[in-house]
């Protein structure tokens, strides 16, 4: 699992700072995961190719999360983009993107699909058999939603090695690999378990931005493996912070805790300060598993 | 009067290059000419005041000139601007920003004027006691204008030397600055022309993308002071340039000859080209004073 930032910086896009954006590669997917101004660019300085992208999940309509997402469509036709593109995010994103296509006179070559979000809770948007995708549904100005991406659990792998010192012929690997034990020439069962490899551990990850303080989501995004959660302001701006219905460091830090999650990335900084290091002490105090995320960063799982 | 290129490349923004807008400065206005994505971030690199510009040009609803201008309108409310904008563009222009206004529950706390488009003929849509602006109707795949930007006549201005010179006293130079001739004590008339400065020559700006080859424009651009013509291709892509409506560098130069402008400057360029100079080579063989546009160029007239 591969997380790379493309921006992470609250508000307006600046000329060293993006507006929020970020693609998670899991189980050969490339989710792209909210899109503001600029994206496309960042998308081809990091050479993350856009034809990788089938999915894209907008959490909400505010500009910096999604105001990069029309010319990312657009872009899309010119490079002769064929497959489906399949777009998740709040009720009203199909008649904007749709309205400009129009206003442009400049349909799109591929297929367009839409997913659009409604509900207050948590639902799954997208399914497949190595993948899930649900709605964090989050407090903030307008309808918003984070997304919990998991793994499901792969299958068994063959241990070649001891089949192998069983002498078990090549013509049962097929077997074993569908989960059935082996019985040796000499009456002896073998267990299924000896012969595979236990799969990898399913891995998690929760986008949590933008939100106020939501302890309601700590049951969906419990026991997560890596939860990025928008800390917007410092404690010091603790009072601007509900009223923007934004995230303190330390709130961040809380929700962490709370759902004893694996790791905490911090993201989606007030432009207001100089250096974001005072966000991952001031996290510290409350969770010890902190990272900060920034933009062009790449975290592997 | 001085044009500073933000972008001036077709299509989509790249990491090198950015799609079109640009700033006059004319008469103490900063008319923002286009708006594609990241045009807000190519004005703070190029640390033009966001206060200053008070006049938005969109010459059509293609993406390339226009998704900057969603992020540039919530920038200036996250400024905190209070001071009217206007905005000139095709209809459609206010639909679309204020569906995605509406959509981010985030209306500006500025006036938005829009003036929308929809004249197939050369109006005039801005005139104060300094300039005009006028749009030059263009050729494209969706409706188009280009704008004609020109200074006003100034006023004479007072040559206190040759007053000075015939003994004038002070409390008579806001007549002369009123245009009236002057009786000295001994009887004779000072003609004003004698007494005052020729107003500078007033200049004209004529921006003109996108649009396939148009002769019509010439009686409307005639003896422009600068011409910008979009030159998307080369005379090599010449069966290219009307299907989709853009022109060719040899046509801009035709254009600009016909028209018997000062100079003309080229811009909107394909990406396909590595290099741009072949423009200026394929325009000056028919037209002599040709610049390139490049995005960050600066051309003071």
């Amino acid at each position: 699992m591969k997380l790379t930032i493309l921006g992470c910086y609250a508000a307006t896009p600046r000329t060293m700072t993006n507006p929020t954006s970020q693609v998670l590669e899991i189980k050969n997917h490339m989710f792209l995961i909210d899109c503001g101004e600029g994206t496309q660019v960042q998308l081809r300085k990091h050479k993350i190719r856009f034809s990788k992208i089938n999915h894209i999940f907008i959490s909400h309509l505010h500009g910096d999360h999604f105001f990069g997402l029309p010319g990312l469509v657009s872009t899309f036709r010119l490079l002769g983009r064929e497959a489906e593109m399949h777009i998740y995010g709040p009720k009203g994103i199909k008649e904007s993107i749709n309205l400009l296509l129009k206003l442009g006179n400049s349909y799109t070559n591929y297929n367009l699909v839409f997913h659009e979000l409604t509900s207050k809770d948590s639902v799954l948007v997208y399914e497949d058999d190595k993948v899930s995708v649900e709605t964090i549904p989050l407090k903030h100005r307008v309808y918003t939603n984070g997304f919990l991406f998991k793994e499901k659990v792969g299958s068994r792998t063959l241990n070649v090695e001891v089949a192998n010192s069983y002498g078990i012929e090549k013509c049962y690997f097929q077997n074993i690999k569908n989960g059935k034990d082996i019985i040796l020439d000499d009456g002896r069962t073998i267990e299924n378990k000896e012969l595979t490899f236990d799969p990898p551990i399913p891995k998690s990850y929760a986008f949590c931005s933008d939100t106020a303080y939501k302890p309601d989501i700590v049951p969906i995004i419990k026991d997560v493996d890596i939860l990025y959660h928008e800390a917007t302001f410092l404690e010091e701006q603790a009072a601007i912070a509900p009223k923007t219905r934004h995230s303190t460091a330390k709130e961040a830090a809380s929700i962490a805790k709370q759902a004893n999650v694996g790791q905490l990335i911090l993201g989606h900084y007030s432009t207001r300060y100089k250096s974001i290091e005072p966000f991952k002490v001031e996290a510290s105090e409350i969770f010890e598993h902190v990272l900060l995320a920034d933009d062009g960063k790449e975290f592997v799982f």
